[in-house]
């Protein structure tokens, strides 16, 4: 990983939030809402303003193997779809009944319960009907939605909530492995997509692909540890969630199934299995080695 | 109308009943969900047994314009995925707060509410694995993924089950016109689209598509109206739900907008549109002229 990030790197992916931000807008605009408040919603959902990972992860890799950035703000919408949707939903109060995310009120508060649940099983629709649209061939189309649709679902993010849901509670008896398995799909599964949905838009070959998973997969565990991390460590404001709730929660994290300290230890592994995956891509997987290298050292 | 449905047309519909339930059967194993209970939600959510007409209409509009039986699974499949999707959240109690559902418990009772959203999203997203992997054309593909994205989403299902949410309690003062646009969202978009993808599999040209389109929002507004005069008029036996709910939610319905006699006087007009938007085709409509029948005259 890269000790600091080019200044060259970082106005690109500066410029790619901005983008992103611009072509989520547009999505909205172009796909309005049949009712007011279910528009709002997921407006509100949208553009509260993440770190854009999964959009960046896919504009990052489409443009590291030659696509243009055109053709890959459908994916790039596609993925940040699909992520605020899942959101949504699971701050909902069945779920993990949050009121706070990124420092502003959770869907269900701002609106209500029933609003929320439309909201989010709109935006994932919308995610298809966005890359339906997307501005390569009918075939690397097919191919991109059949990634979202597998990540999406029961045998990927929403089977990681469900086993999440289902391990809650039973705190550090779940053991290592399925705390890994659980987060492989719940976040783990979004960060392939967006990875392979870029490399789908620009035609890259099996051989990078392959590379292009195995950074992404080690992206997606350690951007987890480093989520259980900040919860440990972290305080509300520069969290923009309330601090400790994991453990509250009585959920498995890794700083309480191997501690602190071996956490952040397998963190640095991890950061040596991106290096590695990116290796014979050279610099023009900067971009992707820097995401690699903020979702390790970010502070919310 | 035909005032009797031939013995061969209906031992078709019947074939096309069980095949559907196959393919369902089918889509599940294919997609094993993650976490066991997640599953069982999905499983308990599809496999119901309801009228299946959505699957019905696409097997119907694309054997007769000559496409294979097994080219119209996909979309078949994806439809009820979706439609029985929007069934599990309609029902949660932040929604339509319904515990019976076709006689059996809603999702959310027979499981709990977490699980039932989760059901809800990942029958979502199986619907647009499914048509990803449907055999056909790339170019058909991704027409039907486009078309189901729309008719699912916010300025379709989604905005039509928003308009309901917020026009419950108004009772009669949101009007006629309002229904019958609330309703052509809520339950006609994804007839439509059942036709639509059924056309799309088998290629039919631009006329037959707008003769289609027009069957299917007569058929999708006759739908509604005969649900309207059951809930006035059922027994909870017959019904597998509730009768009078509608009113007692205080929700707008045609009975209570323009009486019974003229709500059944509009379900004629919409069978002598839904003959007129089939009559060129001749006798091969006829297993989408009984399913207009069956809709206008069914009981449950």
């Amino acid at each position: 990983m890269p000790d600091a990030i080019g200044a060259g790197t970082a106005a690109r992916l500066e410029a790619w939030r901005r983008r992103i931000d611009g072509v989520l807008e547009a999505a909205l605009s172009a796909h309005p809402a049949a009712e007011r408040r279910l528009g709002e919603a997921m407006r509100h959902a949208l553009l509260l303003g993440g770190k854009r990972m999964r959009p960046l992860l896919a504009y990052a890799t489409g443009t590291a193997f030659g696509a243009d950035e055109t053709v890959l703000d459908a994916p790039a919408a596609a993925i940040e779809l699909v992520h605020a949707y899942s959101l949504v939903h699971d701050d909902l109060p069945a779920m993990d009944d949050d009121a706070l995310r990124r420092g502003q009120p959770t869907v269900h508060v701002a609106f209500d319960e029933a609003t929320a649940i439309l909201a989010g099983d709109g935006l994932q629709a919308l995610a298809f009907a966005i890359l339906a649209d997307a501005g390569c061939s009918d075939a690397a189309r097919v191919a991109m939605l059949r990634e979202l649709a597998h990540a999406a679902g029961a045998g990927g993010m929403c089977g990681g909530q469900a086993l999440d849901l289902a391990a809650t509670g039973n705190g550090t008896a779940s053991g290592l492995e399925a705390l890994e398995r659980l987060h492989a799909l719940k976040t783990g599964a979004l960060i392939r997509a967006a990875v392979r949905m870029g490399a789908i838009a620009a035609g890259a070959g099996d051989a990078e692909r392959r590379r292009l998973d195995a950074y992404a997969d080690a992206l997606g565990l350690a951007f987890q540890i480093r989520d259980d991390l900040l919860d440990v460590e972290g305080e509300s404001a520069t969290l923009g969630k309330t601090p400790g709730k994991d453990a509250a929660q009585g959920k498995a994290t890794f700083p309480a199934l191997i501690g602190a300290e071996a956490s952040r230890a397998r963190l640095a592994a991890l950061a040596a299995e991106m290096d590695a995956a990116l290796a014979p891509f050279g610099p023009r997987a900067d971009a992707l080695a820097a995401l690699g290298a903020l979702a390790i050292r970010r502070s919310h």
